[in-house]
């Protein structure tokens, strides 16, 4: 049975300034639960419907979970269709030390705000291996439902970074790219080094303000006759070809 | 002024069965309609503000255009926030013809659900000059409002078409590939020769009716550990990966 107070404090936890607040984030559903336990996340709560008792043992020797009808469920899911499963982790402290970047590929969001290309390039960048995304202050959070849906549990493994992004593009000492129109073709770049790959927003690109720190302008090449591609598309591309160069090298 | 029949007509279009039988689907935003009157797609009808005008001057020579108020095409929209026009074109009738493909690559979509997947994916292959996408009878309708928004105008120029896959693969003389998780790196695929790639739907990947037909299993290369990757995500990445070799040859 929920309390009013539970409920009250799961549902506040699908605005950001309640996020913040209690630093707390919803994960659902029992595979992407396991993929935060596994990664070390702080389990906070766990709610879940009587006939998942025998798979959430595990989580249970951290913290009294609490059995829940269905009906309940329905109040705090954040989805058409809850998945049987509700938990609230801790948000992490993750900092991030310019210095560190060194020899690897990290792009840098600029202002995305839709939640499901966050969540797909989180997820994206995941596949790919690289550890580390880092958004704009402004970026969509990271930690809200949608982005985590959308993740698929790659949110678990990829430390998603807010920041500053003119200090930081100030700070570094790496090699700053950015996804753009008019650059250079993604083919023929090396991409041996390592850097900060910038991404910019999807109606209106990189703003004016980062545009001034970029050192090399990349492009996907176009055939046909689409005005742009969604960003996580982008991201996607830029992942594979710096992947299949790194592989070859 | 709207009138009922008007208003109902419209609103009826965002069913699939209501497109069918009227052979008509609903495109918004000046930009978005212009593309699709660009390609010869025929206008059947035009509603907008009287603050544009000027700008649907081109289409009012093809029909009688109809001004209306704020309020009216809230009435009338798909979208949160309407973009000042709203257009009615008739759904052309692509027919697939099996023989027609051969030196070229095409999607193959098993059962897509999601309309913002086929959007995305249908401006992805616009932007490498794919200019068809073939579908599964069951795979979520192009027509549909949340679909011709995600694909940002390219739907004008991408003709999509829908068939029973089972009778395209048995007819067609190409290589049939598909994207799994357990097929040769695309890296090391040429792509040389023309041919269908089969994509799955979102959650169950490719059926096993189809399964059959498949001919060479080609995956992305995983680094990191996401599960699996979106299919719009998917196949942007394969599309790039041929442009570039094509490009090379």
């Amino acid at each position: 049975m929920l309390s009013k107070s539970q409920i009250s404090l799961i549902k506040s936890l699908q605005l950001k300034k309640y996020r913040k607040s209690h630093k707390l984030f919803i994960v659902e559903g029992i595979k992407s639960i396991t993929e935060f336990f596994n990664e070390d996340y702080t389990l906070h709560s766990l709610y879940y419907l009587p006939e998942l008792s025998s798979k959430v043992l595990n989580f249970l020797d951290k913290i009294k979970g609490i059995e829940v009808s269905s009906q309940d469920l329905k109040k705090i899911s954040a989805l058409t269709n809850p998945q049987g499963a509700l938990a609230l982790f801790q948000i992490p402290d993750h900092k991030l030390e310019p210095s560190k970047i060194t020899d690897k590929f990290y792009f840098v969001l600029d202002f995305i705000q839709d939640p499901g290309n966050l969540g797909t390039i989180i997820r994206t960048v995941d596949w790919f291996g690289m550890d580390m995304l880092i958004c704009s202050d402004d970026t969509t959070d990271a930690y809200s439902p949608k982005v985590v849906q959308a993740s698929m549990g790659s949110l678990a493994r990829v430390k998603v970074i807010y920041c500053d992004l003119k200090t930081l593009l100030t700070e570094t000492e790496v090699k700053i790219y950015a996804a753009t129109l008019d650059g250079n073709s993604i083919y023929e770049t090396d991409f041996q080094q390592g850097g900060l790959i910038v991404l910019g927003n999807e109606g209106n690109g990189i703003r004016s303000e980062i545009e001034r720190f970029i050192q090399k302008k990349i492009t996907i090449p176009r055939n046909g006759k689409a005005e742009s591609l969604n960003v996580a598309i982008s991201s996607a591309i830029i992942c594979s070809e710096i992947s299949r160069k790194i592989k070859k090298t």
